[in-house]
């Protein structure tokens, strides 16, 4: 099957590259020329401009995959797009979009006839070997349409255990790939899978703080125990309730620096921790951890908190308490 | 009525002028001999020991009130003074003793049939002029007994509106303090007290903080404000639903400095916020808020958790993701 | 001098009152005679028609004060208005409308040359007595020129003490009322002044909550105490570091009734606590607190939530672990 | 080698299995003559008492495991075995025990010169087939000695891919045990990895919480998602960044019931969620994640809180507000 790709970055290259390994055809674009010869090189049919793609996929309708960072760049693609491409066409998004924009979108393109699809595409930098996870929303025809590419890109049964009584579901969703609902829904589950993320690594972020600070010297002597921290989250990779992919990252991570001092603690977010909360707080449903999670990455980037200046002030105000700044000083241990 | 006194600093000292001032009898006792010469100035009895003062009680029973920073000296103090007295006299723990500890000395002392009071006490600096605010445990003839002293350490009816319907309740809450139950349950008010405090200046800390990041370059200009902190929180005390004392203190540091430049950021705690969470753990009862504001000032304290490394590390392997450390980078901006 | 209010419910009708007593005029309408009637009978002149109201007004340029639920009845009622005022008139919105829906607003009535003010009213119930707490959002002309009406409306400087250097800052926050910044502004401030509402009412809830209990079966004796909650608010108000208005409200409901038997627990929010928390988001500021008490009236409302339904699947599908749905079970008690 | 084993309930049952499988020579005691008989038929050699397990077990040292419910009655077995065994002597406590016990309890013990281990084992349901996650306490050689029954309990290296660049850190750890440090270290370990899992548990809990809510009557009709949740958990397993064990247990509780009908909602926390706060606190180090975690649960065994009553009075005493108790309301819709 024929597919135009968008945007070949780490992600768009390597979904390009997943799908000539498995004999498809595809005609790419990226404004780096390097970038697209170099896929070229590869197998892919490379193209100068996106008027070029759409004139250069011969297979009806065209299925156009755009891999771009979300926002504006994605935006004015799809709204060129939209002049460029036919009735029946298909554009998927495969980025990081936000579902509200997404449905704005499938609306307006709808009004050309050209359908729009939106794919969560779970799997990183590991997607090329392991296959991509992908949720996915827009019309069941177009979606069912797409099929091949979607199975192409999807890990597979491979070697996952599967899960027990689930012969009455769509069989798709073993295979690594579901189509999830309308226009936003596809991008709806892939944000609530990246606010989840947020939360499992905020848990596990803060469990190995608790092991690492069992060494200070504010505990009773006999209290206080120096762990090794690679070990730890090795063992828990082996039949514990605990362990997971992310699991088996931070041990590599701890396994090569149990410090992590090359890294400095200043922690981005995304885009789609925030609009999870945002979901929450429309649908009233409390959502402790994963605001929490988003918190600890907002508080991260910044040295000292406004708030906080404040609460100093307080102290001085009503107990006459001056804080003494000493960094990293753990304050008054807690008497028991 | 007299009254031993022992510690002298801040809110000892100022106990014994405010009880000088209401025409009673102090015996004061402090390691450091100008701060205790300097009371003796001022009309109290100085002694050169704990067992000097407990001699020149004269008024049995002997009523001695400690004001020393909890843990290791009042325990000391508290044990030495086992000693020196006689059954029937009174100790009086004013300072901020886990109230475990209180229920365990009560029981200690009770053997020698000496009485134990915890009196929790807030006033801060203010305390010598508006009075303080007392929560006592205790055996019932022993806060009785000393009542004299507790109405005049105690704010009293003042221009405070008077709640309506409380006719039917202890008249002592009004005036300022309050027997709360047996021994312990004087300081496990004060210490919810305290654990309240860090709840309601936290709330404040974040509403100021949202309010001055409005000014951010990363919103849209017609949806960025500069506010008037000062002026914002001066408004909040006429007629809000938010005005309290915190607010007042809050007010008067921001008309003395919007910035709060003067201030580092970096916040103590003192051990009750930590004891009320304990407790809310003992008794099962969700306690978020109280929570969240202790952990904001563990975080205050640290440049970057080693949670925070790992999440780098996460993302580094997950996603190949490179975290730019540049300071008080508010992060890619959500998009909508 | 002259204002129309469009809106007499509580807070409407107390602000027509409150300027009546001032020696304004009003002139009123709301879509219920019986109430515009009432306020008649009080010296307003009442109408039948938004369009009336404008023709009465004959003060120029006029003034209007909506005090109307957010939401649509508000956005028509500007709609309306915009069609039937002329050139300098301005429309006041003293409601709690979401701060970005001012900003919209005003633009499009300055193709009129309509101004446009949006007004945070904080009094609740007590306005019109104590005098209403006001931010004020909008053209520095247009609120310069309801000054007489804001003064009117504002409690005054009446016996709060006065916050030590503030001299140099604008006389009118003492008074009750600030120009807080253009379209929007007033309304923001409004809104994280609920928010922090929020905050402070949850630090009292969980503080009290851990009062209340400390008489559990589950805690050894001689650390379980039975305390008088309408005291220990009492006491709180009286020289403690944690006196608030809020307090007050607290220890008159627990004079009332200290198991506070008539109330269900169900918790409403009304929109300001949700939009300071999307606000925080937006401008990555962490809110811990905030939005934790956001999330406990969420949670507040439901039975049980899903999220713990599968707390229970995961933990019966790793462990064996089959809940006892016993209700109000504090769960195994935490071994020391 | 030879093993006691005290306590045949699902965990200490299957431990005492994987060892017989394992060539192992198990000496076993349970109150319950039923459980030991069965054993006994497996292999094991059941007896009738302590006192008579000790007599049996005749390879010195001997090595005693005990696996009771952690509290009193381990504490108790703990204490007879004391007087039972002789110098160098072993007891191992599997079980869930507070690891500061076990610091006291190895104390005691060494006045005997009994070498005491704590190990803390996880697994649960599946650990006969899967093998034990194990992270063990106390003197090197104790632990050394036990080796074989470790290794034999443990899950071995099986097919989980390896962390790279392990080479030099202790191979235990790859098979599935650690000796993390001196008495108490392996229940603390144990008890992060506990308080890890609730957060993990939370995580998950709120996402499809998220989820199941977007089919919500309150939104917008074209935001709305009616989504098919096993599905979503069954394809968030393949290759996607959250995928984990409890993805895995969830995906195949989802399958079974998509609305989980089966269960309450009341969820148990069984101690160590509350001591891995407690770690923390003492520690001062952030944990909003784990706690908010913990507090999830405790809110979901009551029906309201007295919290909630409060807010409720509060809300009524300023603002006139009357809560509308009808279950499950979402509440007001925030307006955008």
């Amino acid at each position: 099957m024929q597919l135009g790709i968008v945007g070949l970055g780490r992600m768009g290259g390597n979904i390009c590259r997943r799908l000539l390994k498995a004999g498809h055809d595809t005609v790419v674009y990226d404004t780096s020329v390097e970038t697209r010869e170099a896929l070229a090189k590869e197998g892919a049919t490379a193209t100068g401009s996106l008027a070029m793609l759409v004139k250069v996929l011969d297979e009806k309708p065209r299925a156009v995959w755009l891999m771009l960072p979300a926002g504006k760049i994605t935006e004015d693609c799809v709204a060129q797009l939209g002049d460029l491409l036919e009735p029946d066409d298909i554009i998927i998004d495969g980025g990081n979009t936000f579902y509200k924009d997404d449905i704005r979108r499938a609306k307006q393109l709808a009004g050309k006839r050209i359908r729009y699809v939106d794919c969560g595409t779970s799997g990183g930098v590991w997607g090329l070997e392991r296959g991509y996870c992908m949720m996915i929303g827009g019309p069941k025809e177009a979606v069912d349409h797409l099929d091949p590419i979607f199975s192409a890109l999807a890990p597979g049964l491979g070697d996952i255990s599967r899960t027990p009584r689930r012969e009455k579901y769509d069989p798709r969703a073993e295979r690594g790939y579901i189509h999830a609902g309308p226009s936003g829904a596809g991008h709806f589950v892939k944000m609530v899978h990246n606010g989840i993320e947020y939360g499992l690594m905020q848990a596990y972020a803060e469990g190995f703080d608790i092991l690492r600070s069992k060494d200070s010297d504010d505990l009773p002597a006999d209290e206080r125990f120096s762990l090794n921290l690679p070990d730890i989250a090795e063992v828990w990779r082996r039949g514990s309730v605990i362990s997971s992919w992310l699991l088996d990252i931070g041990a590599a991570a701890l396994a090569e620096d149990p410090q992590l001092a090359g890294f400095s603690g200043f922690v981005q977010d995304s885009g789609e921790g925030r609009w999870t909360v945002e979901a929450a707080i429309e649908e009233a449903v409390p959502a402790d951890v994963l605001t929490a999670s988003l918190f600890a990455r907002f508080r991260s980037r910044q040295e000292h908190t406004f708030g906080e200046k404040l609460l100093s002030a307080l102290r001085l105000g009503f107990g006459g308490h001056v804080e003494a700044p000493e960094p990293n000083d753990p304050g008054p241990k807690a008497k028991k």
